[in-house]
């Protein structure tokens, strides 16, 4: 999406020399940093380090990794070890892993003089493939803002509340959870944005914010613990979110906060969205509560925050006692039956088994 | 309650020279500052500036500061100048009005050479009165700690989960919502707090940690989403918060996030109480929803955060974008329906007019 005037994504090749390119996220928002990666440990560090993060934008930035690698030696031996520099990084993360199988895979079935451009093609298809995923769940999510914008009066915006950020940064372009609201605005819809700030790592604050902000559209970031308030006076038509992992019953693990937000829009008779590519859906687990781990962060998260001094440059700041101890679980799952319904590339699934099923029949066991 | 060694109120004068003392709350948890106010303006710059919050601790200040300046000068002039000095520094604070009057009337009543003495008795008086309703608060929600401390096993703490700062530094010394606990660890309980960060002014990070570190009660800091999650995996037994205004219906009008705590006690089947004293029970409003106005407070609270540098200094950090702008509604009302029960100086109230009338019979129109 754009910054200023200029359309940008993630991760791209530059037209001249063909480098790749990245934002270098850890600083945002208060300065807008653009790198290449010349080579494997430049791509290992911008993942390990989370100069890039977001599930896609992950694997994109993998598998143009083994690329620039295979134009270096497109060995098998540099293959390999590629793989193994890689998913060390983030081990946990699915769409890596993915990312480069596929890589591997179809590099291993290539003979050596042509792995270096058939790696390049297929990084970018990755990445097309991302882009073209998010603007189909814009599409079906526009429709669902649309029919909200019929009930509303002239002149009155959309009003859409997020947490976290399931935005294009986190994506190759569009986002998921951003990308309906994208799509309405170019659509030429009114629509405002209720930013979470998203304690504690601030990601509403920092990045969607951030997005909006470049991006032209009106938006207001709101501490977490708003959005009950603001559903409760009407200031709120729909939830959008993004999500981490989608169980086969529709339970929901995204950003800690996510269900006490569903939580109030049930309460207040609000649609609670969750936008999301298939790829996401674990068709393995079906209770969310009691299959998903959770992950313990570190209380440093929690105790200290980061953001920009008068000075203009940047610094932590401890904002509890010392000896104060925190606890800092990641994540939380909303159970399907607060959500009403998953936005997906292929259209809105009710939230549950059957309803992922009409969708996905492939999936049926 | 407890810092260190030393039992402190939260307002008190030296036992040599009868000077009254305070602690400045601007610094903590960063900073111990006990300062003394001398005069008149000393006691509305703290009030106004914050050096003291909390209703009754407000009332409590500017009590002792009418006391102070009828030492210096007891004619009615300058008691009707300190009651509008004192006054127009939080005009909306209810208990620094009902203070105000009440030294005033007592005062008008009493001759002029004995202004000064009796001012500073009633001062006293005032504060001994507000930690005897705290006190007996705590004994009322003990009631109900030891029934949940009864169902768990052997070893196992009770916890607790709070939001904002109801705490002994509030008042003039207990509190509201903790003097339960602080109560309840006097008896030997096994208690555990999960203090809520509670953005944007941090109040939970920053002051009620602070009082549970000094007086050495186990508790971790979580940020406000983290509560929904705790409950739904049995790590919450009973949420206890404080409240600005509750409606003769039993409606709490508090900070900001309290109602998403209720709803996910409420999912969860785990108790939320309110501690209160009756003095903040509007009899005269029945809707909060419909009938309390919401304060919208600066954008900066939001877009700003508070905290100690790694040197130890203390700076505002902005967490978000430039030309991002914040909105900032500083509490919101949780429907009676959502509250298990009011816990007041007078036993524990059910939260509805009937509940309410049956401990305050007197209150019946």
């Amino acid at each position: 999406m754009k910054v200023g005037d200029t359309h940008y994504r993630s991760i791209w090749r530059n037209e001249d020399d063909g480098k790749v390119m990245i934002i270098d996220q850890r600083w945002l928002p208060h300065e807008f940093r653009i790198v290449s990666l010349d080579g494997l440990d430049d791509f290992a560090t911008a993942i390990r380090d989370m100069w890039v993060r977001g599930a896609p934008l992950i694997g994109a930035t993998a598998a143009y990794g083994v690329a620039v690698e295979m134009a270096r030696d497109a060995s098998d031996a540099a293959l390999d070890n590629a793989w193994e520099v890689l998913h060390a990084t983030r081990p946990t993360a699915i769409n890596l892993r993915w990312a480069l199988d596929d890589m591997r895979s179809m590099l291993r079935n290539t003979p050596v003089e042509r792995r270096a451009d058939e790696a390049m093609r297929r990084a970018a298809e990755i990445c097309d493939m991302d882009v073209e995923t998010n603007r189909q769940i814009g599409l079906h999510g526009l429709e669902i803002l649309r029919e909200i914008a019929r009930k509303k009066g002239p002149g009155e915006p959309v009003n859409v509340l997020t947490h976290c950020n399931a935005g294009w940064i986190a994506t190759v372009d569009w986002g998921t959870a951003t990308s309906p609201i994208y799509q309405a605005v170019e659509d030429g819809m009114n629509v405002h944005v209720w930013v979470d700030e998203t304690r504690p790592r601030n990601q509403g604050a920092q990045l969607t914010s951030w997005e909006l902000n470049s991006h032209g559209i009106d938006h207001h970031l709101v501490v977490d613990n708003a959005g009950g308030h603001l559903m409760q006076h009407g200031d709120v038509d729909v939830v959008i979110v993004g999500t981490d992992r989608t169980t086969a019953s529709g339970d929901v693990c995204n950003k800690i906060g996510t269900y006490l937000k569903a939580l109030a829009a049930r309460d207040n008779d609000i649609p609670f969205y969750v936008a999301l590519p298939s790829s996401t859906i674990d068709w393995t687990v079906h209770d969310g509560l009691a299959e998903i781990p959770i992950e313990e962060r570190n209380q440093d998260e929690v105790t200290r925050v980061f953001g920009k001094l008068d000075d203009g440059s940047t610094a932590h700041v401890q904002i509890s006692p010392d000896g104060t101890p925190g606890a800092n679980p990641a994540f939380d799952v909303t159970p399907a039956r607060l959500v009403t319904g998953l936005i997906t590339e292929r259209g809105v699934a009710e939230a549950s088994e059957e309803g992922l099923l009409k969708l996905f029949p492939e999936k049926k066991r």
